[in-house]
């Protein structure tokens, strides 16, 4: 299958090479990048040397469409709905990595980014977590890939919402993740001298881009508003989400009680690793790989339900992900390519 | 003032040290390590090579009592009670960073820690926060200085708690630490090849030695039992605590209030910095200092509050703050030696 | 083709497993260590969880022969001859990652290591770098994998040794390696409180054992004795060797012509990636790969030849080369399995 | 006295308000930098808060010289010579850290650099190594505040080269820095996400503006010409410099006579500690502090001899080196303000 993967200078981009780069159905026929154009990604990105020949191209979506079967975007918000557009309309399946096909509501996606500037596909496509929406996947021709911080909120509290046994009021996350998560540019507080050793809050308050998306997955899983409590910081650390998220429960429950509904939950998904009481996530064990892995524990002094995962925000958290839906989308095995070992040490 | 360090191999004395020889009124005279005795400190610890010319001793404590004012115990808890007994029979002011002396409730410790070993001071011992103890601070003999997380969840609601205004029931708490916290000793979990890209939370569910001091401080100051559920973390940094605290107000607030009856709160206090709204603290500008920054968000969709503070765990989390209750409790200004800047970059 | 991995507790182990796990023609059959036998695997390493079947057993080198086609050793030196003999005898191919198959001579064996259990297999051994020595790796039935440190510095040497143009008196080596190089091991000094931000050398001086193994390849590939000045150093990092070599040419020489010498030497091989003039290897394109990148300058001021080098001493130095080494015994293409895209960012 | 840090802003200007403001004859009077003029320093650098009420303003060097009687610059080469150049003639001590003042031939300069805008204050600038010019440090007005690398190199080579015993033809020297030493700029390559876990080398071959500086200080220690092949290298680390040199001595050497000699040449030295014979330097204990710690090794193997050294290159590398001149120069004790304990760990 010829793939292209659009605006690939950045992180999410670098991944998603690096992940086709060993799928076994998939060959790499074209890289855009505008700022690097006419130059070999190799030269670019000296980690690629002697894996990719290809150079970086501009962005033409009539000529990408006619030499692609599918196509990876991780364009910037709002510059991917255009170009996402045309290439549906030429017939090629796309696997969005912006925000722009996340949000059913146009006017959701007004409020937090913008007027949409393609809003009759936000019926189309359908949000990438293939542990919610498989079916949904097998069909498409666009799919929304959804943000890091959603991921990992989403999956450990899903099945508490289906069966509706927290309170959907206030669902409190503390997301800490890699610097990798804030993009490749140019940004002194991103520095290595001004992150080493550094942890800090951002974007508090439901100030956070993420909320909208949280919270929409989260009424179809519940059948009901939920609202979050959002707090995203950064860690020392290049990538990786740890995830915090604290829930009052609507029933008395117990640790074993609360793991056992996420065993039953994710006895069939691969991706997702149910840890056994008493353990908890650490980002060392899912670094490098598409799993998200995730624990439960009931605090036994306030009855609070405490969940916590792991991912990779690179992989589980965007790349991987993305190709876990494209594998549903294009009738692949839904782990192919994507069952690598965690990068330990 | 003739001064010793009791147990000064770990993290938490090597601080000590660092801190005590700024410190203009006082003079090292002994420092004691069973582990390290009779080795010149500069020859265990190169850092200190052409700074200090005193050796380690094993602990005498009738020895100590004849050659110092004060001291300042960092045993291991339940080592340190008998310890700290005698330098106080003998008239030494002590400042014990062990858990001994942090709680008031023999059973509490009991429960916590098993039987205490000098209980009869459990009443005379001052829980070391001058911004809540200040008084008396000064008229004691014997500090028991808090342990770290505490005093980063402590400082943020105090506020809040004594104007009870957010419901006491449950405060979460998600604290993410330096793993210099979990001490100086040789366990796999926590060498560089396993920590670095790393975070793990542990001790989850109400499981942790600290939420028993944070349960009797805060009943101090809101005056009715007040509930945690917290969650330590590790985190991929040598030193530092950020700590994310969510409330659920008990009348309408707003960003701007909190801010407000936080700034009105520390107006006076020379450590704990209040961020102006908008602002949220970060480990970078507070590490090697004995800064506590604080800061509250109103979290717009949901109405809760947000608290976040951010403090190095040495300092103001331990061998800082115990050196402040110091200068206060030996009648000295409170700042004295330790106004320094925070180490950036 | 039926495989045992021997030691799989340390991080070489870990590694091996990795790698054998994506590896399409090799199954993974017994994992052994002494420490965690009976155990799953992924029950002591939860990175492995869903991945890996296994549970560690105990060595019984008969058992394993009669299980495996191959095996690879990762045990510490001394401990491996014993049980490599045992397989070898038994028929199996053998890969073996410690210091006891890499020197051909017993005594400097014994003056470093002590006396060698197996010395009738030190001539039968193949020294594991294919790019020196892959016509003997073809046909023999055990590899000694080298050290991490002799990689990095006789990649880049080699074809200047061969031609013999360079002081063969003194070659001067700094190799700067993550911390994984020493080892798992509960030991202090490599606490990530310990090694964060901090850079140190030891074993300066001829101390280090991976002096002899580069002395000997150097003499084989020069023709005649090689000295080396070698300084390793620890970095605040977890994988990677950067190595800096000086020598000095004995004949004029410019930054072009050795890197054409470089180029010409390399140009067929699949792991040696060598920069054009002008640029420098860095840790960070080729970790996690099986890629050593390698450059050169001639230094206008003194005309000395710098040589730079970086490989993930895992992988290249370890357990990568090693599968590298098992591909050309056993008449695999020598990359299956091996090329996988640096881990960026 | 009077003191203003001009060009505040980079890592530089941040370390030395940082050195100053616990300097206890010192009142920091005025701060410059040209992108925050107007704003407070606390409001740009949070770190500062509550130590520090004044502004940044623009540089108007008139108006400074009547209001301070020394001034530390801090800006980049070739902007520093024309500010000095006032601040001197209006009679202010200034120690100038950017390399206008630190090559004696305005030619050299110029190949370097470009044209000098003040070549009549070359001959009238002291280069400030106070434990090589302490006594020209006294009496001058204007100090050229050396490079980090520069000072790392020399300091251990200084015995070496005054005693004529190695062969000045090649000194052979890999330094490897932490980032802060590339300035705090907002650059792709030193982003955390690119050198965390990474390690590479640059101006590799003589390229390096520290080389005439080494060069043309060498050879006033050695007597007569002395060249470096000179390595830098970057390390994942924000602070430090990790030197190796490599010589070759021109007579019989053992470890115990380089030892002697370092120690006899720096035994009154308070900032040079010398590590007796098998200890290496390591950036942890020197950490935060002005020591810079060397060693010496003659290698078994090949007779060279090797030399390591480790400072905080914003410490003694930087801003403690010029308060130490500036202490030297203004008649004050020479540790004032500097003996800091390392901040460890």
């Amino acid at each position: 299958m010829r793939v292209a993967v659009i605006g690939a200078s950045g992180y999410t981009g670098l991944e998603l090479l690096r992940i086709l780069l060993r799928h076994p159905d998939i060959e790499l026929t074209a890289i855009t990048s505008e700022r690097n154009a006419g130059r070999a990604v190799a030269d670019v990105y000296p980690a690629f040397r002697a894996l990719l020949d290809l150079s970086f191209e501009a962005v033409d979506p009539p000529s990408l469409a006619a030499r692609v079967d599918a196509a990876f975007a991780a364009l910037p918000h709002a510059a991917s709905a255009p170009v996402v557009r045309e290439l549906v309309k030429a017939g090629a399946r796309v696997v969005d990595l912006s925000a722009d096909f996340r949000l059913r509501d146009p006017a959701t996606y007004a409020a937090w980014y913008g007027e949409h500037a393609a809003p009759e596909l936000l019926g189309q496509a359908v949000y990438g977590i293939p542990e919610f929406h498989r079916e949904a996947l097998r069909t498409t021709q666009l799919v929304a890939a959804p943000g890091c911080y959603p991921t990992s909120a989403l999956l450990p509290l899903a099945p508490f919402l289906r069966e509706r046994c927290i309170d959907p009021g206030t669902v409190m996350v503390d997301s800490k993740s890699g610097v990798s998560g804030a993009g490749r540019k140019a940004d002194e507080s991103l520095l290595l001298a001004e992150m080493a050793e550094n942890c800090r809050a951002y974007n508090v308050g439901g100030a956070h881009r993420h909320v909208p998306e949280m919270e929409e997955q989260a009424r179809g899983l519940a059948g009901c508003e939920v609202r979050f409590s959002f707090v995203p910081q950064l860690l020392p650390a290049v990538r990786g989400i740890a995830t915090t998220v604290f829930a009052r429960p609507t029933r008395t429950m117990t640790t074993e009680g609360a793991c056992a509904l996420l065993e039953a939950a994710y006895l069939e998904e691969p991706f997702v690793r149910v840890l056994p009481p008493g353990e908890t996530p650490s980002l060392a064990a899912v670094r490098g790989s598409n799993f998200c892995d995730v624990a439960a524990v009931v605090d036994t002094r306030t009855g609070m339900l405490v969940l916590l995962s792991a991912l990779d925000n690179l992989v589980k958290g965007a790349g991987g992900q993305a190709v876990q839906c494209f594998n549903v989308m294009a009738g692949l095995p839904e782990t192919r390519g994507l069952l690598e070992a965690p990068f330990v040490p």
